[in-house]
């Protein structure tokens, strides 16, 4: 028998839960069958929940927790005031190798500080950082960070370079192009902390990857770089902006087409729509942990939550964390 | 006979120009025909052009600069050495009341530092900044900065939501609802810069605009705000971020189409992506100076220009400058 995936799940966090974890789950084993849930959170409502959805109970245990973190709660207070709350609980075992990995749709500070509290970093990486897949003209580019961490410096940026790339050969086993996102492809554009880590990065030897300079927001999805860098604060709105235009342009589109043409496009336009649908990219990773620690979107629904689960299978089963581990370097500054 | 605009049209900056500047203003000609350009670039190329275009002899004059500002150019070295380009003559020829208004398609940064070099600001503005109209949900957003100051305080942010509200006050004559963008809408979520911005604008007294919190990337475009304030860095990545989603997503929607549904969808279609077309959204303003200052996108095409003419003239027909300064309001820090 294959071996299972064990996944400690913070059933609390996020719009709609523990419904839409419970749900997602289901969804899931349509894909993988070799998952086992730990479930942290209020096991009556689990229950019901459970019973709903029909879970085989040979896929799951509960772990009862009454406590939960809110989005609305500071990363700081919430650490403090939050070891009997579901997240606490799913990452602690983690930390005592019950779980293979942690999944939360919850506060993504608060998830990064207990990781962090709770967990070990790996060697030499003094912030982690999230980062997730995201379509381009190609393929996928790897972005990071996505907002775990609101002020960088270079070191960050530089660690980021070297976790992005360790990641992309991990996942695509080629030597990565790498850009750091900037206001203009031209030398002397940016911030201070860009233009250093600029420098560094033009004069080094390592081979990695290799580095492609600036990149524009216009050109994140053109494919031509596959790793992309920036601090948390300008990737977490680069993210949500762009999935707020695709939300804008494809509610447009429905309304644009009249329904003799929605008619005869029905079937490309669902192709289409799936193809784009951002639940499809849902499930990001902090990179930097000696243990994986997945980020469900907070506001995605079952179907979201579901690929988020099929994510971490995939990191468990690829041994990402050492394939990372194996592949990180250190830039000289 | 009506009163003509004079538009002093750097005719050098941007890609592909001065053909599409004059492409441009041929287009331009069928939306308005009180518009009367002084063309600052290269005489001998702005001929050809011209003859090839067939502009009538009424709407123009050429004043001849053989520099020209490039992309590359730092905006200080560009500021420097720039005093005989077209950039730097058409900003003058604005400081000396021959124009009423000066568009270029060219290097940004170089743009704000001439115009601030030998335009005054308006009273009380510090730093002026690149606002543009967004289109959302129901109308539009006016989002600042764009690009101008790519570090912000919040003194900063501050004059942007007071430029901001006056501008949206002067386009639209409502009271506008007024955000800040960040990577979250919970008070304890962003940047130094960010809380203690949220903190004076939460305390504030002022009725010239309606304080609606933090909006985050993926809420922009859904219109329940009508101001979007932010840095010069962030804006510009989310505008660019925005730009480039919607081309990844037109362009895979017409793969996705077969030729069947693209027959039977051709009108709506159209329809859809000339709604969509940033080319029709092309044009941002310089706010905070006493002369109105527009700035083309470098890598629109002649079309795209066009637009931006008509924006120079509904700007100078409807005093905006003047209807800026008299919404102006000091926010108490």
């Amino acid at each position: 028998m294959e071996k299972k995936v064990n996944i400690a799940v913070d059933a609390m966090g996020g719009d709609n839960s523990p419904k839409k974890i419970i749900e997602g789950i289901n969804i899931s084993l349509k894909e993988n069958k070799d998952n086992y849930f730990i479930l942290f959170g209020k096991e009556n409502i689990l229950r019901q929940e459970i019973k709903k959805n029909k879970l085989p109970e040979s896929i799951y245990e509960i772990v009862d927790t009454q406590d939960i973190i809110l989005d609305k709660e500071s990363p700081l207070t919430a650490a403090k005031r939050g070891k009997e709350s579901s997240m606490w609980k799913s990452i602690e075992s983690l930390k005592n190798k019950k779980a293979d990995i942690c999944l939360s749709a919850g506060n993504t500070g608060a998830l990064l500080v207990i990781s962090r509290l709770l967990l070990n970093t790996i060697q030499g990486i003094s912030k982690p950082a999230l980062a997730a897949l995201w379509p381009n003209n190609k393929n996928m580019n790897v972005v990071l960070d996505l907002g775990a961490n609101i002020e960088c410096n270079e070191k960050n940026l530089l660690d980021f370079v070297s976790m992005g790339s360790a990641l992309y050969k991990a996942l695509f086993e080629n030597i990565p192009k790498v850009a750091l996102l900037n206001v203009g492809s031209e030398e002397h554009k940016g911030n201070e902390v860009l233009k250093k880590t600029f420098l560094i990065l033009k004069n080094n030897n390592k081979n990695n990857f290799e580095f492609s300079g600036y990149i524009e927001g216009n050109h994140i999805m053109d494919g031509n770089v596959d790793v992309i860098i920036t601090d948390g604060f300008t990737g977490n709105i680069a993210l949500k902006t762009a999935e707020g235009t695709a939300n804008f342009i494809t509610k447009n589109l429905k309304k644009s087409l009249n329904k003799f043409s929605l008619l005869f496009s029905y079937f490309s336009l669902k192709r289409f729509k799936e193809k784009l649908d951002p639940r499809k990219y849902n499930g990001a990773i902090f990179v930097g942990l000696q243990n994986p620690v997945v980020k469900s979107h907070g506001s995605t629904d079952a179907i979201g939550f579901a690929h988020s689960i099929n994510v971490c299978n995939k990191i468990v089963k690829s041994n990402l964390i050492d394939k990372i581990k194996l592949h990180l370097i250190n830039i000289d500054t």
